[in-house]
C-alpha cells in the first residue's frame, strides 16, 4: 500500500539550472511524510511534539532524472517495515510515468528526551494496517 | 586529504523539537561542496555555471546524534574516488569530537544539456592534486 | 476580489520556539502569489521564464499574531493596482479568524534582461478582470 | 554605528532567472541579526532561547538591484532605536558598492509566554553601547 502525495515543482524548488536543487526534494519528502502520519494515520506531527518525535535516522536517495519548474511529482510513500521504534520507508516520485527519485529511509519513534521509544500500541496497529492495505 | 568547512548551527536550522531539520543538512552539505570547488579547486558554481553543472546523482545520509542550536560543526570533505564524469565524496561532520553525521555521496559533471560529461582535464587534475594532498 | 491559498502550518515551518520562522512566510506568500498567476491568471511561472519574470520589487509585512504548527492559515491575495509594468498586492493572512500578518507587496513585470516591461495586453486584461471579480 | 555581515550569494540562494530568491533575503537578515546578537552584543540566539525571545514584528524591504550567484554581498545592520522591549533595525545589503537592498524591521523582545516584556538592564546597556559605537 502506498501514500500519494502530490508536489507540484514550484519557482522556491528550482535552482540557477532551472532543476529542483536537490535539498528541496528532503523537504518535499519530510512533508509527504509528514501528510501520511496526518492523514493516513491520524497522527498529526503538531501532536506527537513535544512528548514524542519521529526524527530520520538515515536517508539514501538516488537521483533518476532532474525535475524541472512545473513538473507535476506525485511522492508514493511505501512502509517497508516497522521494528520495536524504527520504520522503513521507500519513496518513490515520478512525473509524467517516469521515476524522478527514490528514497530509502527510517524514522524513530523518539521520547521527549531524544531517546527511541517503542511506537504506541495504537500507532503499531494503524501503522500495520496501513502497510498491509487495511486503512 | 580533507577539505573542512565550519558551520555553527544556526536559528533557521532548527525545528520545534530544537534540533536542526534534517533537510538543512543537505543545505550544509551543498554549501562545503560549494566552497571546496571554489576555494580549494578554484573553480567556483558560479563560473561552471551555465554552461556546466555539478549536480548530485546520490547520497545517502547517516544522522549518529542530533544537532542543536549553537553546536559549531565542521563538515569534512573527503575525495574518495574521481571517474570519467564523477566525483565520489564522504563528508562527515562532528562537533564536540563527536560524530553527527556522515554522507556518502556522488556528482556527475554534466553539460549545458545535463548530459554527463566528461570533467575538463584541468579540473581532473586539480582534484586528482587536492585527493592526494597535493594542493 | 481576492485569491484564496490555503497553506497548513507545517514542520518545516517551524522554529525552536515552536512558531513560524518568519522567512518561510515569505515562501507562503510566493507560492500563493505563484497559485494565483497558475490558477486565476492562467499564466503560469514556468511559462512566464524566461522570457519574462514577475520578481518582488518591495514587500511590507506586519505579523500581528504567531502562527503555529498545526495552523490552518489562508492566504488571501489581493490586486490593489496595475500600472504599466507593476501589480501592487496585499496578502492577508488568517487562521481562526484571526489575522496573522498582512503583506502589501509590488511585482514588476520584467523582460529577459531584468528590465521592467509593460504587461502584456492579455495578461493586463486578465488582471484587471480579475481585480474586477470578472474571473 | 553598524554591524557588518558578508555574505556570498550561494548556488542555494539563486532561483531560475538566476537571481537571489528574495525569500532567501530574509534568511541572510535573519542571520546577519543572530550574529549582531552573537558576536557583538554576546548574547546568542541559543542562549535567549527558551526563556526568551526576538521574533521579528515588521519587516519592509526595498529590493533595489538584483543580486547574482557568487556577488559578495555585505548586510550592514544600524540600530536605529531601542524601546522598553522593541528594537529597530536598518540593515542595507550592498555588493560592488552598489545598494541592492535596504531593510526596515523591528524585532520585540518576549518572555516565554510570547508577550513582550522589557530588554533585560545589561542587554539594554549592551544595546545602547552598540548604538553610540561604545562596543
Amino acid at each position: 500500500m502506498h501514500f500519494h502525495f502530490p508536489q507540484k515543482v514550484l519557482f522556491k524548488h528550482c535552482d540557477p539550472a532551472g532543476i529542483v536543487f536537490y535539498p528541496r526534494f528532503f523537504e518535499m519528502i519530510n512533508d509527504a511524510v509528514e501528510a501520511m502520519f496526518s492523514d493516513a494515520l491520524r497522527w498529526p506531527f503538531e501532536e506527537i511534539h513535544p512528548d514524542q518525535g519521529v526524527p530520520t535516522a538515515s536517508i539514501s536517495v538516488q537521483f533518476k532524472a532532474p525535475c524541472r519548474h512545473g513538473d507535476q511529482l506525485v511522492l508514493a510513500v511505501e512502509i517497508k517495515a516497522i521494528g520495536t521504534s524504527s520504520l522503513t520507508l521507500r519513496t518513490r516520485a515520478t512525473a509524467q510515468d517516469q521515476l524522478r527519485f527514490e528514497a530509502d529511509h527510517t524514522l524513530v519513534c523518539v521520547g521527549a528526551d531524544g531517546r527511541p521509544t517503542a511506537w504506541p500500541d495504537d500507532m503499531r496497529h494503524k501503522i500495520t494496517g496501513l502497510m498491509e492495505g487495511r486503512t
